[in-house]
Formats: C-alpha cells, sequence, structure tokens
C-alpha cells in the first residue's frame, strides 16, 4: 500500500539562530518509502508544538543533536498504526512519539514513546494534558519542588499548556498557587478555568511588586518557564527554603552569547533555596505512572485543559514563533491534513 | 571579680557598603558588666574572621539582622570561662559561639554554640577545621553536593579555610578534586598540602578552559565561594546532574543593585542541574556529629589545615576585608591580646 502514500512533510530548511520563524522552514512531499523488516506506518492525527522544538531546531549544545537541515522537523505527534511488519505494534494502535512534522512515519518503534491507553478520551491530550506537557507538570513541580500543603506555589505562563497543569496540580496538592501570564483575558482563564488562587498580569502589573503582595510568607515553590525579568522578580521574595524548577527559557530569545541578567547566587544563599533544571525526557520510564494519575483527574474534572488547534501542514511553520509571543490560548496543535 | 577586668573590644561605628573595611570599626575600652542570675564570663582567646562578617555588618536583607552601630563586632571566638554563675558552665570550661570581638563576652548561654570537645587539640580549631568552615565543608559538600566515588568536584577559593576543608573531604570520599586558586603559591599548597588533583590559577589562566582541561567529563560537583566570573566559567562545563553549593559570594563586592552576570538558567536546564544554598548555622543540631568525624581525620593526618593567626585587637578592623583581598594563607584568626 506504501506506493501510493504521499507523505506531505514539515522540513527544517534553514538554520535558526533563536526562535525558528516560518522562513525556516519549507513544506514538501515525498513518496512513503517501502516498510522494512520489524517497521510499521502511522499515520499522524496531531502534530505537537513546544517550546523545546526552539533548542532542537538551534546549532548550540543541547540535551539532542540539532535536526538537521533538509529533515522533517522534530516533533511529538500522536496518530495510528495503518501498516505493520512489527508484532509489537498492530494496526488500529494509536501511538504518540517522536513522530515529527510529517503525514506518515515510517519506523522501528525506536521513536515512539508509548501506545495511548486512554481510549475513553481524545488522541490529541497525549500530546498535552496526558503527554509531555502533564507528565512535565507532573514531575517539575511533584519531584523538584516537592510542594507541601498550605506552601505558596507561583508559577510563570500559567495559563499555557505546562503551566495550567502545574498550576491544578498544586492546587490538588493544597497549595495557595500564583499564576503569572500576559493578558487580562488570560488571566480570567487563569482564575476561572485553572482556579488560580491569584493572578498577576506582567505586562500591566509591576511583578516584583505584585508577587510580594501574593506572597506575603514569601515564596516556597517557582515552577518557572521563562528565565528573564518574570523569574528575576519572583526571585526577590524566596520563603526559606524556596525549591525552583527550571523548566523553560521562553523570555530569553538567543543564547550567543549568553544573556545577562541579576546574578540569583544571593538570593539563593540568604533563602537556602534550590534552583533545578528539568528535562521530561529524563522520566521516561515514569511517564505511563504520571498518566495515568493525570488521566484519572481529567476524568474527575479536576484537571482541565484548554487547546489551540491550527488546521494543517502550511500552518507549522510559522507555530513556534507564536509560543514566544504569546499568541497561543492552550496547548497549540497541528491537525495534520 | 568583673570591677577590675576592662573588656577591649573592637566596636561597629560605621555602616559598611560592601566589604567592611578598618575605617568602619573602632576599638575601645568598657567595663565588664556585673554576672547576673544564670550568666557567666568567657575569657576569649582567638576571634574568627569569617566572610559572612560582611553580610552581618551591611544593612541588607540576610539571615541575620545587621549589627547595630555602637555594638562589637558579632563574630565567632573561642575561650575559657573565667567566672560562672549559671549551673551548666564551670571554670575552666572552653566554649565556642557568637562571642563577638570583645576580650570578656557576658552571657547566659545563649550565644555559645557548645563546649569544645577535643582537649588534645589546639582551642582555635573549634573557629576552623573543627568549627564553623570544617562543619561548612562537611555539610556543604556531603548534604549539598553528595559527591560519589570517581566524580569530578571542583572548590572555588581552593586553598581557603572552608576550602582546603571541601577539596580533602572530597578526597577522602574517592573523588577527583580540581581547585581553583588565586596564586602560583595557593596552588602549590593546594597540591601539596591539601592533595588536590589538578590546580587552576584563576589569575594567570583562563579559567573556563583551564575547567575544562581538567574535567574532561564535566564537573559533576562545584563547591562555590565566589559567585562571580570564576563561577560564570565553571558553570560552563557541568556534567548531566551537577550539583553546586552556593556557599559564599567573595567575587561580588557589593550586593545593592544586584550585580548582573551571566545567566545560568539554560546550563542548569541543559545539564539539568542543581544549585543550592548554604548556611551552615541551618546545621546547628548537627555539629557535633560533623566535628567528631572531621577530629578524626585531623588526628590520623587525613584533613590538614592552615591558620594565619593576627596579633591583637588593632589588627581586627582591617582583618575581614584581607579575606576579600586574598591575603590570608589560612583560616584568618586575631589572637586576642
Amino acid at each position: 500500500m506504501t506506493e501510493t502514500l504521499v507523505n506531505k512533510r514539515v522540513i527544517l530548511s534553514d538554520r535558526p539562530k533563536g526562535v525558528p520563524l516560518a522562513e525556516h522552514f519549507t513544506v514538501d512531499e515525498a513518496p512513503v518509502p517501502e516498510l522494512g523488516d520489524n517497521q510499521f506506518i502511522v499515520k499522524n492525527a496531531f502534530w505537537s508544538v513546544d517550546p523545546a522544538m526552539r533548542g532542537w531546531a538551534n546549532d548550540a549544545p543541547n540535551y539532542l543533536p540539532p535536526v538537521e537541515i533538509g529533515s522533517p522537523m522534530r516533533s511529538f505527534a500522536v496518530g495510528e498504526v495503518v501498516a505493520s511488519r512489527n508484532p509489537d505494534y498492530a494496526e488500529g494502535d494509536t501511538v504518540t512519539g517522536m513522530l515529527g512534522w510529517q503525514r506518515y512515519t515510517v519506523t522501528d518503534g525506536s521513536n515512539v514513546d508509548r501506545k495511548v491507553s486512554h481510549p475513553d478520551l481524545p488522541s490529541s491530550l497525549a500530546l498535552g494534558v496526558l503527554g509531555l506537557n502533564g507528565v512535565t507538570a507532573y514531575y517539575g513541580l511533584l519531584d523538584v519542588c516537592d510542594p507541601q500543603p498550605g506552601e505558596t506555589v507561583v508559577v510563570s505562563t500559567a495559563a499555557g499548556a505546562v503551566g495550567s497543569a502545574v498550576g491544578q496540580i498544586a492546587k490538588i496538592k493544597e497549595c495557595r498557587t500564583v499564576g503569572i501570564t500576559s493578558s487580562a483575558e488570560k488571566g480570567a482563564l487563569c482564575r476561572d478555568t485553572f482556579g488560580y488562587d491569584e493572578v498577576i498580569n506582567y505586562r500591566t502589573e509591576d511583578v516584583s511588586a505584585a508577587v510580594k503582595a501574593a506572597c506575603p510568607d514569601g515564596v516556597d515553590c517557582y515552577f518557572d518557564n521563562t528565565c528573564g525579568p518574570i523569574s528575576d522578580a519572583v526571585m526577590q521574595h524566596l520563603a526559606l527554603g524556596a525549591r525552583i524548577t527550571i523548566c523553560g527559557t521562553a523570555a530569553l530569545t538567543d543564547w550567543d552569547p549568553i544573556p545577562q541578567g541579576p546574578r540569583v547566587h544571593r538570593q539563593l544563599m540568604v533563602a537556602r533555596a534550590r534552583m533545578q533544571g528539568f528535562l521530561v525526557l529524563d522520566y521516561k520510564e515514569r511517564f505511563g505512572e504520571a498518566i495515568s494519575v493525570l488521566a484519572d483527574w481529567v476524568r474527575d474534572g479536576r484537571l482541565v485543559h484548554n487547546e489551540h488547534v491550527l488546521e494543517g501542514a502550511d500552518a507549522a511553520p510559522g507555530a513556534i514563533s507564536m509560543l514566544y509571543n504569546g499568541l497561543n490560548t492552550g496547548k497549540l496543535l497541528i491537525r495534520v491534513d
């Protein structure tokens, strides 16, 4: 059957420096190769758009090698197995993994993370609240920050795919939650949908003063996706023994040279605080554990999410920069055409 | 007897901004007050000079309130009880604690940390390798960095009172040790006396290149007493899962405004590293535990130390700034006159 399949792909055609823009990608069509032994074909239903893709597209030291120019952009995706010569994967299985920005992915399973185990819920959730984003929130908050009941948890990009889950998980763990976001609209979402106790709009408020007011006993846990001026403001109000998860660097558009900012050393020392880098891929072996807890929270309505779905491959090239411009309202996905 | 005692004191007479200099202190003499119920008099033998005293003298947020103008400078000291109306302390006991820069300290014991429990060793050690410095090295390295055999441990201010103990404890724990210091003379001390495997002279070498060469597999543990350009260079070479103890900020002479430097966020994230502030006073309840292990290492020759003793109260006002100018060769002490 593979001869008849046309693979629509979004190729990284030029090397960005910083945030990848539409001009760095080309949409093309290519034949799908014959299945080799042990291979199978996934027809992708949704592609994911994640901040980490900036790092993958740049030629700078990272936890993964840069995507090669001329290859489909590396991304998470979810889809259905449509043909298989692999005994572990059958036609009709729904799988997710680093399947890339292409309509069809031929794989031996090495870039599949898992079969999707919640047939009662939409498959797109495997890319968001029941995937990378939810698991990031789960381990990044619970393992690194280890929030205790009654503690104050501050979340940057509070309405985002990761942040909104962090805030809700912190509430489930009986913490006070303070969300920092970029607009009144997102602020209302934080308050009304994601249950934050306090909301700060970083575009209109003095963030340091607002954090101080919202956290009279200081910040016990800070889940940071920005690493820029917002983070600098929060760091001025750490409680003794504060824990900070460094999960993303959305506020830093370029890493070469290393951007300057206020030194954190003394704040860490005075508060005896701990700042720790987090990468969800380190938890690959424990994804299932988190997803089953998260799925239960989704089912009983304690964990809600927003999706922002773009239609078709032609929307993909401009999608990553939307994340860095705060243009998405929820987990950003592309429905594959 | 107290009427006959004259208390020589070193008073904080002016508020420094940054490193306290000789001009911020005045040496005076005052009568020793009558002993009240439950009080006793300590005749101090040695005063300690520690980097933390900069923070105590400044009027900036700290873990302790600033020393009041007109009071003896807050400091650790060791001395002998010479009169007592307190049943827990007898004449002849050797005690150490925050006794201040004064010849005699009248106290109810609330600022005494402990009786000195190693009569076979000099009492001055209670201010150094068997006191604040040794315990700082012990818990700051073992609790925060948790070094494993075969790992590479980098130490800044490697020849200093804390750094030299860190390097030796890391060797006892079967790590490779790399010491960063400020002169060829201190470098030789690091290599020959403190057993560092590699030594970097930050005044004559490119620190980043030297760290890279000395740590081909990256830096697993970094015990930092500087938080300036040396730290910035080390942070470029973190191994996966690196742990960084922020123990002192010797390289930052002023904290207001917060000094700028390269952001550490991305390095922490890429290495999934942990940077943690450490304050030895948090371990007060566990000092005895560390000191008994450290004393055994001193007795069997595995842990050696250098002392740099200044003579008399008149040497005290200029002593703190010596630490920040790298002028001391070993734990800096003042022998009380």
